[in-house]
């Protein structure tokens, strides 16, 4: 695919692209090699006619009739995501959320790997913690350079969010994944995805009164 | 606003709606009580157009050049989410995930509140952690019963998912919140939402790369 048709992607589109690749992985490694797009639908429950839309945006994915063949979505998808490439991330804020996601360190993919965790807590600094040696957020600067950071997650709280966040833009880091659900300010080249828990309770419980029998779409 | 409205209300407007819910009670507490869509917009990251869209679907919310009623739309929003109902909420697997997130336990909202947790790793069960009591996931449904539980998150690894998810169902509980990202079969009247890091942080990294100087919208 030309670099062109990848920038020109639909965003409700690309957001889909890791939920596509992950099913598709799990489908592959159940020795599925061709899915059609209403099976595919049933799995993702993204309805097949905006899978079949989807797919057209990254050219001659499949054939009407025939389906898609797996290994060869594997391999478009993998290359637009860049989940063949190493990225380096690094862990702001090591309680227990900070922790749990050390401990998962992203299993489903061997290129997503946690390469430094920081806390500004005297008693974790200095220590090593479930694996992890526990830098000073004062060290965040220099272990970004030094690790080749791309990626930041933030699991401190709402009062300290922004302090934090400053700090990680001014790393140089672009990509922030942040826990705190308080909107803080970034610059415009700086990319931020929340998740906030309460939210997507919040979500749940209204699709759980209000579209019965229509189950809610798996999309994060 | 009559039941009939509150059922028709798209899918996508009703996923914002605990996004905007979130982000007026921040404005009213700063003590905003008149906003237009535009300036909402700056704040959520969503479209003033699509703003416009989604309140028009809730009826007369707003005047032309006026702006919008804060604390009116909060009153209006809470009763559609019934964010002012108190909902009773199990953790089911109480490892480093499940902790942080009882420990978390939903300050932002008083109504949400974690009222039993569970797991099955006999060295944790019976014991009181971080101010919880662990019970037996045996006492499933034993305990979803007496403590009214409406929605159960569940933080078991994946290769337990689907047990654990049966037994969530049996229990008759019809919302589900689900760390682990492997699709698990359920019943057409269950709700289940996964929220998956890995798949965020793919779309993040994705987002980074192809949609400089755009933001991500802050959705979860």
């Amino acid at each position: 695919m030309e670099e062109s048709a990848k920038d020109k992607l639909p965003r409700a589109t690309a957001k889909r692209l890791p939920l596509y690749l992950r099913n598709l992985n799990i489908l592959e490694a159940e020795g599925v090699i061709r899915i059609k797009s209403r099976e595919f639908a049933e799995i993702t429950k993204i309805p097949s006619a905006t899978i079949r839309r989807d797919f057209s945006y990254l050219g001659e994915l499949g054939r009407s009739g025939y389906g898609y063949d797996v290994p060869y979505l594997i391999e478009v998808f993998t290359a637009l995501l860049e989940a063949n490439e190493k990225k380096s991330i690094a862990i702001v804020g090591f309680g227990n959320l900070g922790r749990a996601i050390a401990k998962n360190n992203f299993r489903r993919n061997d290129n997503l790997a946690i390469s430094c965790v920081f806390d500004n807590n005297p008693a974790l600094v200095g220590k090593e913690i479930t694996g992890f040696y526990v830098y000073d957020i004062r060290d965040l600067k220099r272990m970004v350079q030094e690790k080749n950071v791309s990626v930041v997650i933030t699991t401190v709280p709402s009062e300290n969010s922004q302090i934090v966040v400053d700090e990680i833009v001014a790393s140089g880091v672009t990509a922030i994944l942040n826990f705190s659900s308080d909107r803080v300010d970034i610059p415009k080249n700086v990319n931020m995805r929340y998740i906030d828990l309460t939210t997507e309770l919040l979500t749940l419980v209204f699709f759980d009164h209000h579209y019965k029998n229509r189950p809610l779409v798996v999309t994060t």
